[in-house]
């Protein structure tokens, strides 16, 4: 078999064989094969797709290109190990939600996270914010640790999916990023290698996401969870908007406290609808509830009695972090300096673009673009008001915060910028568009 | 500019602007590019094409990648430079025999040939064959020869249109050849970079060539045609079939035999029909002849007078080549074996495949797989019996010649496969499809 032949294939829009897919992986992990046959290779496949059986093989060789892991010693506390992902978000705290909730639930979760690059850092990081919190687990400590307090969030490692992490770093420089068997192979690699027996995603289109259309997210979604099919894995995906930042808070510090908010009940209405329908599907589908409304009533209770906070408290503190963060948000790091945005009259929002508060939020200093950049933990905005709120002439509508006063002028410019408003009172907003 | 943001608007089929283009090339020649963005942004050129204008500036910048040779000091001779070019067959000599041609009716010709990849070598590999031939002329000497004797042809060095030396690389190792607009802008960028004003073009479709069909080989005439428009050069195409070998030779030493054979006079009728043509295009676009029917004249008395033989003798001469192989063919290198295919039937040759040909005329060794491959000037392939000819059984209806008895036998199954005959005569066969 010769590369350069494989690529004349895709480009006439044949199917790869398993044995041609393996050998492209293999080519890529071994050497064989330049990088710019492979990008040309990637490109072809952009432009000609692949079927569901191509992705499904390409996903299975890029899980053999590394390390599994293997959480079968979780099987004793529940028969499926259950995990989530979003394809990524303006404000998208949900992990550190969805996780604590699911454990007061009873559903142990070993989950791997990783490092952002974007408007704000990515999972890891927000928990890094936590002062002490360690996330350099090895699987042996994630396990241990997840017996102990029924949940773990520990840092991804290269060892997993290393095919992924090649072709990513490809894609990223040559343009084909957006390509839906590519994108689904990586996610659902990533997932099935870390462990996961079922897994819900979270699949988002908008202004803030990389996925514009409900349709192609909608598309996005069910290559997913046709292909996890095919390995022998249940995904479910939830399809919702990233118009809006999710809740009131982006950035990372002020992100755990939102969600740590949302644990003693206040909560804003899209992360509610979100959390509870993704903790439900998954409660569901694990057993631990028989119906849609007992998973809701269960998830309910987890709130109440404060069960979910003290699994956050709990897993705080299993990870070195310092536990009293969850009553003194003091112990974050605090930023400098902090301006507000008011409002310039009456009426109602309207709207919040996700994608200028995300540039907000990088000018900020909360993001990174290279994966060696510092993270200020404690930059980020605020939405004193959100979605259908009403405002008075004069009210804060946005806080900003960063230690730099030059980018928080700049900053606010362009988050005032994302603000619309409307004289009239606003319809109710649904964040999920569909269920697949 | 960023380069992989040029890669995505060509993959959303967006047109470049001129300074993007020369961004491309500038990237690629200092390295500021990474071949597997170059790889990418050639599979999105495959997909989506380019404008005539984008190809334009494509050949454009890299014309200007490198040296480019200036034959204004010929313009004493002849107001216009001309020059010819072929996308390659099976048995492509033409070359040879239109050069001195030309130079024998007053068209001075100043000549940059490259060695092959392929089935043989290329026109310089054919002219390494003469003994003592040498084709390493640096410019000045080029144009001292044509001033001297009429006519010189020298090997291509890598001093012009470097970009597309590297962009051909890449594009050979990454199924990126077959597009239009990047053939089109590697021809026309080699001819202009040589001093040529005028050009006339050999586009040949079929099994021994690149492109299969004649509709294909007319669009890719016309977009040189009309690139080299754009860059104020005046080109002409002729788009001829090589679905069969042209002439009866394939092979190096072997195919300057029957030059010099034409060039007495013995001709087959495919030669003649196009080395006159594209040699009465030139005639008459250079102002050598009124019409077409003069310039027929012209190049019969050439060939009638041996002014044509003459001309060829005086290159062999002025280029240190031994002249005494015009008239003694055992001059050149003889191989060691021969053999030859008979006929099984009385009937007609119908057809010659010329890829069979040509592949079993690189298992003799005329060829070379890496630049770095040997050559075996000696072996070859003639074919006692071509289109339309009668056989007997029993007729030698080709000859094989090698060095290698094993390569021999193997390819002599192949050649012998390439042949198909009819019970009845065949109509006559033209091989010019179409002019341009």
């Amino acid at each position: 078999m010769r590369f350069v032949d494989l690529i004349e294939k895709k480009k006439k829009g044949f199917e790869h064989t398993k044995e041609e897919i393996q050998f492209i992986v293999d080519s890529l992990m071994n050497g064989k094969a330049e990088d710019y046959q492979v990008s040309a290779w990637l490109m072809a496949v952009y432009f000609q797709g692949m079927t569901i059986d191509e992705t499904a093989n390409l996903t299975k060789a890029i899980i053999n290109s590394g390390e599994t892991i293997d959480l079968s010693a979780l099987h004793s506390i529940c028969p499926h190990v259950a995990d989530k992902h979003s394809t990524g978000g303006v404000g998208d705290k949900i992990t550190l939600i969805l996780i604590p909730l699911l454990a007061a639930c009873g559903v142990p979760i070993a989950k791997l996270s990783g490092r952002g690059l974007g408007h704000t850092g990515g999972t890891i990081d927000k928990l890094e914010s936590i002062p002490g919190f360690r996330t350099d687990l090895e699987v042996e400590e994630l396990i241990e640790k997840v017996k102990d307090v029924g949940l773990a969030i520990g840092a991804q490692t290269k060892r997993l999916t290393p095919a992924d992490g090649k072709l990513y770093a490809l894609r990223d420089v040559t343009a084909t990023v957006d390509a839906i068997p590519l994108i689904s192979s990586s996610v659902v690699s990533k997932k099935i290698a870390s462990g996961a027996d079922y897994v819900v995603l979270d699949v988002k289109y908008g202004s803030g996401a990389f996925i514009k259309t409900p349709e192609k997210a909608c598309e996005l979604a069910q290559w997913m969870v046709d292909i996890a099919a095919k390995l022998g894995k249940k995904f479910h995906a939830v399809i919702t908007s990233m118009e809006q930042p999710l809740g009131r808070a982006v950035g990372n510090a002020i992100e755990v406290i939102e969600s740590i908010e949302f644990l003693k009940g206040v909560m804003t209405p899209d992360i509610k609808e979100l959390t509870y329908e993704m903790a439900a599907l998954t409660l569901v589908e694990l057993g631990k509830a028989n119906s849609k409304e007992e998973a809701y009533q269960k998830i309910q209770n987890a709130i109440e009695t404060g069960a979910a906070l003290d699994c956050f408290r709990k897993l705080v503190k299993s990870q070195n972090g310092n536990p009293l963060v969850v009553d003194n948000y003091r112990l974050f790091a605090q930023p400098e300096f902090a301006e507000s945005i008011y409002a310039e009259k009456d009426g109602y929002v309207q709207n919040i673009d996700a994608y200028k508060t995300a540039y907000a939020c990088k000018l900020l200093g909360a993001g990174r673009e290279r994966k060696s950049d510092p993270i200020d933990y404690s930059a980020g905005i605020y939405l004193n008001k959100i979605y259908g709120e009403r405002v008075s002439r004069g009210d804060v509508i946005a806080t900003l915060y960063a230690n730099d006063e030059e980018k928080l002028s700049l900053a606010k410019e362009f988050l005032k910028d994302a603000f619309t408003f409307s004289d009239y009172e606003q319809p109710q907003r649904n964040l999920i568009y569909k269920i697949i």
